[in-house]
């Protein structure tokens, strides 16, 4: 399993595709930018011509798209699939909803090629450092072919059931919880702000109180900077937030506090800065509360 | 300033006092319950025969009660603040409104005792390890002067400010992250229970991933047992949360999760489930979406 197919090379695809090259992997690239594809390839991957160049012959197919729309329009592309290797694997490493990665997993097996539903947590800190946390589905067999490919992108590689799918489920509950640590953060700080305690201090103390949450190490910082760099965006959490809640529809359950969080994203989008750092769900608070930028 | 009256030596208090007696302090304890005084007295502090007993003399008075009421009450008994070392500092712990803390350093000042408000973040784990964050605000003099108490029973202490009162508003916006912390981690087992998760490996994934945070280690274990070790109860954060969101409307801050995080506590405390686990908060949303306990 030594030739991979990467196609996504975006905020977390691109740092993921190289740590794939410097572990001994031959890694195709595709993305629709060539600023991406110029950019693996001067890490030293392969800069392929087309989606089906890419695939041609690949042992494993990683898809680190946006969502399952993107996904299924790659798998979906004549001759994609049936170009990779005939006992390949498709990896979908994307986060989709649960239903959606079943479908997907049987557009493969129409054309004979397993799958692996493996979508990530750690952000691009973790994309970067190959740290991780990959949370795998599908056949074991399957899963075994691939895990040297998930050794090298995370240090946390957990096989969570057999039915792809079950990996796009654990991902959704954690995503319940990543969106409303940060939306919750962005509510205390307009809370100290109104109550003019000094943001940067507070932060330092709740770092490493029992208020400490990895995205209050992650994104606290961003938080309180007005303009700050985009490692993830406001839209993503819009996007993954609305999976948490549809799935919650899907099998009935009520999810007060991931509802309230996903409308202050929501807002924040609607205001026109869908693309900022979604630690800028914060502005959504300032404005609600007159909390003023800091 | 090595006599210290310590008044309150429950879940927190014990521990706490026990590690001022081991770190060199002269110990004098008060708790309502025989049973908490027995256990100091074995850890070798000194049994106090009364309220003012224990304060005379002392050059600090550690208050670790349960509310601001009780607080009122130990200053505003007859003789405790003037039995006090004349150059004595109260040390108010307890988690409190910061409008109450205000008072209570104005009773302090009637009887020309120095205060400092200085509530603690770290759980029983944090105050039996003597490594709580501590969020202390006073006079700077008086600060010093306490801070070697501070050093005893926390690893994390910050100076936030020069007016009692700024302490407690650090403490409240903690509590707001850990309050909601709880509940959403709770939401979120309840959505994994319902889609057929695997809760002890969810709870191993996340533990790692970016969906971490102090409580999903603290509480997380006690979360998936029917009736865990209660170390803080349901009821402490019907208490804490109720004074965030009477902050949020003193200072006029919309506080959405927060409120929305309450509503869990209130009812499984309506339920009769006050004196449980804060972790079996759980206990609503399984009634709420009848998930069954896991």
């Amino acid at each position: 399993m030594s030739v991979v197919a990467f196609v996504g090379l975006g905020a977390m695809g691109l740092p993921m595709s190289r740590n794939l090259v410097s572990k001994g992997f031959k890694v195709r690239g595709w993305d629709l930018s060539g600023k991406a594809l110029d950019a693996l390839a001067q890490s030293g991957g392969v800069r392929a011509a087309s989606l089906t160049d890419a695939a041609h012959g690949a042992d494993v197919l990683v898809l680190m798209v946006v969502n399952a729309s993107q996904a299924e329009s790659v798998l979906a592309q004549s001759g994609v699939l049936e170009a990779l290797a005939p006992n390949a694997v498709v990896c979908l490493m994307a986060t989709c909803p649960s239903g959606s990665v079943q479908n997907l997993s049987k557009l493969a097996a129409s054309a004979n090629r397993r799958f692996v539903d493996a979508p990530v947590s750690g952000g691009v800190a973790g994309a970067v450092a190959g740290s991780l946390t990959i949370m795998a589905a599908g056949e074991r067999a399957s899963f075994d072919a691939v895990e040297p490919v998930f050794n090298a992108l995370g240090n946390r590689v957990f096989y969570v059931g057999a039915t792809p799918g079950q990996g796009a489920m654990v991902k959704t509950v954690n995503q319940l919880l990543c969106g409303v640590h940060i939306a919750v953060m962005a509510e205390a700080f307009s809370l100290a702000a109104k109550a003019g305690v000094d943001l940067e201090l507070l932060l330092e103390v709740m770092q490493g109180s029992a208020a400490s949450s990895w995205m209050l190490h992650d994104r606290g910082p961003r938080m309180l900077q007005a303009d700050p760099e985009v490692t993830s965006t406001v839209d993503i959490f819009v996007k993954d937030l609305g999976i948490v809640l549809e799935t919650g529809k899907d099998v009935r359950a009520a999810l007060p506090i991931a509802a309230a969080a996903q409308q202050l994203f929501l807002a924040t989008s609607g205001r026109g800065d869908g693309l900022a750092d979604d630690s800028q769900v914060i502005r959504s608070y300032y404005a609600l509360n007159n909390a003023g930028s800091k």
